[in-house]
């Protein structure tokens, strides 16, 4: 990444598991985490989704906030809102997520297009300052993704960081024990 | 964790993949990673090797070191020095593999006797100035290991962390594109 | 199961993957595999449907036919032929796939209640002669439905079976060679 | 496959989880399947040997037998039979294994140079008739695995097979019902 710019507002028509409308100006003091996703993306499906839902689990609310983006841009018809809104109920997610306002000249919906996105899954990373730091088109392995958003996470900002992320311990079937 | 205690030194007989023996004194500085193993437990082979060689490719080795302990527990006459060294060769790991020392009155190693190991897979996360600040016994997600081991990196140190973790960003299958 | 019994023709809207409308009684001398799902579920998404999927490549054609049915229950407005049929594309599912007539009385479409399907993914084997020989909801192991399949393939019918079912053999990842 | 020929009989000089020496002989009449591996053969551990574990689940014991073969010729003192214990009680190996016997005059134990195995993982079908009918390198898929067993359990042999292979069907996460 090239020095860090401001990360371009959200343009969204309407929001679900939100009751108002969610802004990035609103969220500034927090890293930003966006998954940017159609319903009908096989790779968003089996990959992006589950992995920022982890994501919302391993880190706290309070310093990480997840969002989703709904970019579509292809098969319009087949993805409207009511249909997200099944698609969201039924894969049980719980974060906020906006649909992205279609363009009036072209397939490419708007917050898509200011952010230069090349397609379906990516994920933004924003610090608390609001400035865009990670765009990742495709798949990024959790270590990876994990160690970026707690670099951000303990960067200054308003608000100190807490001092350890989650991390669930469970005995992994197979485990050994004396 | 309460609060941070030196981490005992390493007590190995011998090493693989390294030409002189470890100590943590040699790594101050750096963060330490220990994934303490038996080559026949499942739960090792299955999970806790595999996450430490993705770690080791997403983090710098100037700044994070990862070390395997083979502690030996049980089936000690089929967990040997010359079979440990095969499995090693057939699982590529290339890391530094110390054999923890076996005790002169019981099954458990001086090692992980030391580190009070419940079992295995067991991962030992060691600060820069030396002092133990992660230990998990079982199965830990790597979105929050990553988050863990970054967090430790980012804290002053003898030498200034790198900016950014690396983060390899491939195309995953099923991915669309405009 | 019990004595098997004809299995209901099928009642759809439309098909898609296939220029005329697909009947059971035009499919007598094969056996049939009828995956019923809907494209929200997210079990027939990262189960059902990629074993059927596999078992279209595993089995061949002349003996086997291997067709969808979209048994929408749920969220109607989400699940229409537009959206289904964006997803088929979106999931490269080649087969034949029917719309389950809905019910002018209630949620459960047509088919679906004829053949008292509990939910999705449900799986049918209907035989060379036309009658229904398995019926499972859920997740089958695919040892279990190559079994059943080949079974079945194996049975006397209008055409003699092929002596072996294909069986592609690549060398795996990790495998050992002198 | 070219036309079947008696399958060379085992050269074991030990066997596990059985009171007796397996003879092939002993076995006539049922589908036999031998999973030959080695300990330390990464693609054995995570898919040849879970493989057979789930066949030998799936499909019932009077008709077909599960045998491991340990075809060591590699790391032979890394993969004695002591070391072969310890991997069978920790991964739960619970069907007859037995250790292919070592040859005089090089590293190819002798079942494995009998029966002209590549390497490792090698799976052998051989049916009622004690006749070798696949002879599998590498991995194949399950669908694959369990239609050329049924078709071996459904040819006419000294006793007549079960009309149908067990088939588990539990409810996978995610389905869904009215």
């Amino acid at each position: 990444m090239n020095a860090p710019k401001p990360a371009p507002e959200l343009q969204c028509t309407q929001w679900f598991n939100s009751a108002e409308p969610v802004t990035l100006a609103s969220l500034r003091g927090k890293v930003v985490v966006i998954e940017a996703f159609q319903m009908l993306c096989p790779g968003c499906v089996a990959h992006g989704l589950p992995q920022v839902q982890k994501l919302r689990r391993v880190f706290p609310e309070e310093h990480v906030a997840v969002l989703g983006l709904h970019t579509v841009f292809e098969h319009h018809a087949a993805m409207t809102p009511v249909s997200l809104q099944a698609f969201l109920h039924e894969y049980k997610i719980g974060f906020p997520v906006g649909v992205d306002t279609p363009a009036d000249d072209g397939p490419i919906p708007r917050t898509m297009a200011a952010y230069g996105m090349r397609g379906t899954p990516s994920l933004l990373l924003i610090d608390r300052a609001g400035q865009l730091r990670q765009h990742h088109f495709g798949q990024i392995e959790d270590l990876a993704l994990g160690a970026q958003v707690a670099l951000l996470m303990g960067e200054a900002g308003p608000e100190a960081p807490a001092a350890s992320a989650g991390g669930q311990n469970c005995v992994v079937d197979g485990g050994c024990a004396p």
